[in-house]
């Protein structure tokens, strides 16, 4: 029996998210945090094994509610961002817009749920371009235009001023990825979830320490959650991730703590590529540093030889490699390795 | 800002699935195993809460693929079968046909990615009827036909030359939900895999004890898997659920003596039903019950207010009650109430 006669058109094409997993010394290539918290994994031994999670995570919302200030009406559940993009993609279609380069799940997904995908390059500073942006809107006239800022990979932020002109040209939904905002100095995009209408946010806990959980959060005027309630699974958030993540709310000073830690890593470190004379770090908001390199894919292999894992983003930004802060101790690994091959 | 306007229409008239939660004495409702396994929970002490979990699933798939006599090759994880079922629909598309009644999340996930969902009626044994089956797969051409063997509100397996026929008739795919099978007499569909080339089998954790974690496995022939995880999530099942859920296959034996005591218990419940005389019960080999009585929606609210959640099936089958099997005395609590009440 021919299978790939049976799959959809747009799905022929398509190849799924490549997640490698590699020994290494320093992994510096996820984003992830490079600090555990593992005490917060005892309230998972509260759950009841039989039972289905709470379907509607109250409680989780709850807490997630207090943080951001906002309603439990105002907030949808996920399991990841990832699940998020899915589901709001399924609710209002395509045309899904985003810049370029950034993240590559808003393509991957529009493609898997047969909607057209239009990437609109950023800027020489890797800021929204607003004017080709507000051309190609005219054009394509989006359903969905996502917006990660803190940007991955550029780790800049957007300006505010940028995306609130995007917003008021499009009549479709801007969502805001706020994925690596607690690194950013700016503040993010809440306070404005009252007065733009157009407006939805994503949140995650993947990147302050709790990638393994998968918990993602979708912020937005009820009317919005409602919608994308609709296509959600009903049990879409496990028991165990639920237990957890609300202890992560509980104990978010350690958590905050924890991510000052980072920012201030991540500085330190920008400041050392920056001296290099053959390296040319971008400036950074989130918790990695894209930086330019000759030879970039080369050097890839060569600090993965040294059990360093970065992650090669030359088929997005020429020469570039992206490297994640890790603890004190992996960075240094990492500088003191570039610095030996680069000379 | 006009929210409903930007919805796509087939999601405009989609209300999502109820999975209410109501505090009570005996929670029948949800088949749901009465018992809990909580030693297993350490083994998600073992997490590391910073990093993304296995994207593979890899060494959870070895214990399943042990388990199923199959190949890592042949089997793809869900984040419970729900998952897997919106990925099959989006990687095969529509029309999407099943029986009814039967589980709800066929026709709802159908309807959540837009494509035309058919049921076909069951005969008056709930068995499929290969006749009216045939004749829907003539007009409709299907690409999947999902069939919930134990059906799920029925109890019933369906015959399995009439699912061979099926899935001769049709040029699509036909996926033998087997959410209920742990609990059936009769062997099920594992072993034809290799002979039926358009044969996709979905498993769960959800039903012998697990539901918590939100584990679904899928089963086919490698391109079938290899086409579907074209669209799945990378990350789509955390680390917390693949840790416990790997306990679960370790213990599989425990596990066992719990679904035949589920069994034993089912059976002399049924004949217990059996021996009133306003009560009929339908046969079953899942870890529940369907049975007919009069005034059903009032019985299961009068039910209700003594503590025992049962399931209101009248809208799919008249006069019904669905009844998951508990502990023998949450069983009784049943038994003796609904005798002092149908009288």
């Amino acid at each position: 029996m021919n299978i790939e006669r049976l799959i959809r058109k747009n799905i022929r094409k398509l190849r799924p998210y490549e997640a490698r997993e590699l020994k290494c010394r320093a992994k510096l290539d996820a984003n992830e945090s490079p600090f555990e918290f593992p005490e917060l994994l005892s309230a998972s031994l509260d759950v009841k094994t039989n039972r289905y999670p709470d379907p509607q995570g109250t409680e989780l919302k709850k807490l997630a509610a207090r943080r951001w200030k906002l309603k439990t009406e105002n907030i949808l559940l996920g399991n990841g961002s990832d699940e998020l993009i899915y589901y709001l993609i399924l609710t209002f279609g395509g045309p899904v817009m985003y810049p370029t380069p950034t993240f590559s799940m808003y393509e991957i997904i529009a493609k898997a749920t047969g909607q057209k995908a239009v990437g609109v390059r950023l800027d020489r500073d890797f800021d929204l371009n607003t004017e080709r942006f507000i051309s190609a809107i005219k054009k394509h006239k989006p359903k969905l235009i996502f917006l990660s800022t803190p940007n991955n990979p550029t780790g800049n932020c957007f300006s505010s001023d940028r995306i609130f002109a995007i917003s008021k040209a499009t009549s479709g939904l801007v969502v805001v990825d706020e994925a690596y905002q607690p690194f950013a100095s700016k503040n993010g995009f809440v306070p404005f979830l009252e007065s733009m209408e157009n407006l939805v946010i994503m949140r995650t806990l993947s990147k302050i320490g709790f990638a393994s959980l998968r918990v993602g959060f979708l912020l937005s005027q009820s009317s919005v959650i409602e919608a994308v309630n609709r296509v959600r699974l009903p049990f879409n958030l496990n028991s165990l991730s639920q237990a957890v993540a609300k202890e992560v709310f509980k104990n978010y000073k350690v958590v905050m703590s924890r991510i000052k830690e980072i920012v201030k890593e991540r500085d330190r470190l920008y400041r050392e590529l920056k001296n290099l004379e053959s390296v040319t770090p971008y400036p950074s908001e989130a918790n990695f540093i894209l930086f330019k390199v000759r030879d970039a894919s080369r050097l890839h292999r060569s600090l993965l030889r040294r059990g360093i894992l970065l992650r090669d983003m030359t088929s997005q930004v020429k020469d570039s490699l992206r490297v994640t802060i890790g603890t004190k101790e992996e960075n240094d690994l990492f500088l003191n390795s570039l610095k030996s091959l680069v000379k």
